[in-house]
């Protein structure tokens, strides 16, 4: 099933036609062709076929995609068959944030641990989460096996707990500090930042 | 300067170099190449020629960008040259973390406002900014003539509050909120959603 050579873009836009598939299925349909899809989601069919190409043939010439087959695809080649525990480190407004986030149970991420260094934030609940000291992190991460952490410390400490959370067995970070990060290679790391969303949007304006 | 036939992800690129040139200059270089530039940000160098060669001439063959000025022109082209006046809709902890990023001021961003229909959370104060009813939002953002808006509000009500805020003047909505907007096509939307980038990276886990 899965081919060393898909370009890392073609990976970028699998979670997204997984998400309009998820929609469409809600919507009640059963199948979607790749017209409606790339309608949908703004982009053209001959490049939703060519991505889904690379996986082997979805959907039948004339009659489109069945839509929770191509939705049980997806989800195995993007690992989501089984829940993946995720930590967030920073329990500022946005780690409280992402700590009840709605949108990740159905997704099969599940978050498992909040950290910061703030006394004052210790110890408080964010839902069902307490808030715990990252000295505690290096037994939690290890005995949980974690390989996904979500980074919303402040951008002059990140480099520094990123490495720790390598150190500690993470191997993926979604990233919110403002800074880039300077991580081993095996590491995949993601930046989520609102500036150029917003400066893309100014230049149409 | 401007062409209309700029690839959209051409632009979406833009902003990214823009960062990675303002990190360069931080660290008190004047020129860079576009091999370095492609190392640091992951992608190639003939890919930041071509972007950049939408735009002009910018560099030259064997002595790279000046990178000061590379830095004006984008900023020109991204319509920085004045700041713009962006008002966030939703004060629950991410609507609140976004009105103190500090990631915005440095990049021509200044929150003016902060809206939510909550009567716990309209009065109080996040920094210097209080937190408005929902109700008061036409007349600030026809007073200010608001342009820009980041949409932090429970996807629910996402929907009626984004043709809202179009109807009020709003031509370009970031949405945090997790369901996809329809509005007019001359509206531009940007969706920040925490799950495909986290699901991007499983597949490589």
């Amino acid at each position: 099933m899965k081919d060393d050579f898909v370009p890392d873009v073609v990976i970028s836009r699998l979670p997204l036609y997984l998400q309009e598939l998820n929609h469409l299925a809600k919507e009640g349909l059963h199948t979607v062709s790749s017209k409606v899809m790339a309608a949908r989601l703004g982009t053209t069919a001959a490049q939703i076929r060519k991505d889904l190409s690379y996986f082997g043939g979805f959907g039948k010439q004339g009659s489109g995609y069945q839509i929770y087959d191509l939705i049980e695809q997806l989800q195995k080649i993007l690992n989501m068959d089984h829940v993946w525990q995720v930590v967030v480190v920073g329990a500022g407004d946005l780690g409280r944030a992402l700590t009840h986030y709605q949108g990740f149970a159905s997704q099969g991420i599940e978050i498992v641990a909040l950290f910061d260094v703030d006394p004052k934030l210790v110890g408080t609940q964010v839902g069902s989460i307490a808030v715990r000291h990252v000295d505690e992190m290096e037994d939690e991460l290890k005995n949980l096996g974690i390989k996904i952490a979500i980074l919303t410390v402040p951008g002059g400490v990140a480099q520094e707990v990123a490495e720790k959370l390598v150190k500690f067995g993470v191997r993926a970070i979604l990233n919110y500090a403002p800074v880039s990060l300077m991580l081993p290679e095996e590491v995949h790391v993601q930046h989520i930042d609102p500036v150029p969303h917003i400066q893309k949007m100014m230049y149409y304006l």
